[in-house]
């Protein structure tokens, strides 16, 4: 047991069945060889909020709106005009993967120094209008909590995200104390130019692997870090397979589930993501499941990190 | 500067240009930003040794063995004939590609934790039969110290190797106090299988991406560590762009390259991998480009590790 009061630890979580279950599973953990103390968090809906759209969708649109401003033609592809239009229906029309190509492309050729200059000066402005917040204070307080106390315990701490795992790197330090190499997420591939000894690397249109959703953050969980998690945190129903993963093996072990039932602090909607659609709710799975599940309505005392 | 005496770092190093060109560059790294202080070395040939045969080579021969010892049929597959028999010529004529596919065939299907209870049943058994010392302790000793050296300046090291990354995992930690996440080899695709809502996953023989060897290092430091070194340790050709990139940077960086140049405590061979044969001795790209090369006959004044 912890020799802390269980006060001090997880503040902005409210007394009660779910944070008991997470300082059960903490002081369980301690326990664990170090080795085996690792922990998987979804990025969008469970580190930080992902409605109305992704981050990494509101980035990109500004890389296109600024490449328009300096070459109008370019708003003209069916994809970007789609896209600024802001035609929800040709947008799902042409579908993500082809709209997830040509917002790629309009980064293709550039170097991951470039790239990540790119997103930090995005995330250095933009706001989330519906929040009136910035969007980089859009990271839930109780999970910025809860990467603490398993730092505390010496747990290596991974991202595991459907989104370009460049884009998260590029903000998973600033944000959550995570370094490049535990980001898991959607990888491009680069291409490597050597023509006379000094190799230089630009970015790719090609995916390495495929999309990082439902098994196949398993795979990449195993490939990327090489070890089992004993702590797995989601929201949506491509998020299921690593819960399952984490719980599966021996020893303790918790998953995690974010439930968005709060519309008046943050949104309320299925915790499900829209392009993987299952037929059973992800909640009604984790009951099912003995899943903790998470009500942001009910389980947290703040929810969205401090301004500034 | 460091405060400590040079005497009391690295002191398996002799004293000498090559020493001295080491504790400069960790001095002048001690100034930079501890994001951008990553180091990757190469494994075989680098931390320990690799010859007469890779340690991997040896590994799934010994599982080859156990598995005609029980189901002898196994060798009389044409590869495997080949590897038994010793028969050089027969092994050089499939091919590394074919030999290698049919030596990884032979942990198809089973889960990355027995095939790391595999590896390690073996390392704790393995012994060099030339150098008379078990195989774990042909690790080099001045390596070890610098990797302390560069732990202590909180660099990030990783083991950026052309053997699978799954076998060096299994070992790295042990061996070089890596953790799994900071290995970049050649890595396998799993299998995910989720019948029943509990996912399993199993080495598969398909190859995710290409045999990290060349610029293909580059490449894979970049997907998997997402920041660029700034030393580069290896001692073959097909460490080359791996070692040009990490200089290639802004501010202090080091490529350092081991000459195997000692036939009386280790061996002496051209320092360029067999199957990556460039026109030029990597000897003479080092010295041309002004990398330090690092003499094992003259500036070590031990070579392996300790036994035990």
């Amino acid at each position: 047991m912890s020799t802390r009061e269980p006060g001090s630890r997880l503040p902005s979580w409210r007394p009660g069945a779910t944070r008991d279950a997470v300082l059960h599973f903490l002081d369980e953990a301690a326990a664990v060889p170090v080795a085996h103390r690792v922990a998987c968090f979804d990025n969008d809906g469970t580190l930080w909020c992902e409605r109305p759209t992704y981050v990494q969708l509101d980035f990109f649109l500004d890389v296109l709106r600024q490449r328009v401003a300096r070459d109008p033609g370019v708003a003209r592809g069916e994809e970007f005009a789609a896209l600024l239009s802001g035609d929800r229906a040709a947008v799902d029309a042409l579908g993500l993967p082809r709209i997830g190509s040509a917002l790629t492309g309009l980064c293709a050729g550039i170097s991951p120094e470039e790239f990540t200059s790119l997103v930090r000066d995005f995330m250095g402005r933009a706001r989330h209008a519906g929040l009136d917040r910035p969007t980089r204070a859009t990271t839930y307080q109780p999970m910025l909590e809860l990467l603490d106390e398993l730092r505390s315990l010496d747990f290596t701490i991974s991202v595991v995200t459907g989104g370009g795992t460049e884009f998260v790197r590029a903000v998973s330090d600033d944000l959550y104390g995570v370094p490049p190499e535990l980001v898991v997420g959607t990888l491009l591939q680069y291409d490597v130019d050597d023509p006379d000894g000094s190799p230089s690397l630009v970015r790719s249109t090609r995916l390495f692997g495929e999309v990082n959703e439902g098994a196949a953050k398993v795979g990449n969980i195993q490939t990327q870090l090489g070890r089992r998690p004993i702590l797995g945190v989601g929201n949506s129903a491509g998020d299921r397979q690593m819960l399952a993963w984490a719980t599966g093996g021996v020893g303790p072990s918790l998953a995690l589930l974010v439930e968005h039932d709060d519309a008046e602090r943050e949104f309320s909607y299925a915790g499900k993501a829209e392009t993987f659609a299952e037929t059973e709710p992800i909640t009604d799975v984790a009951r099912r499941l003995g899943w903790t599940v998470v009500s942001m309505a009910q389980d947290w005392e703040t929810v969205f990190a401090p301004l500034g």
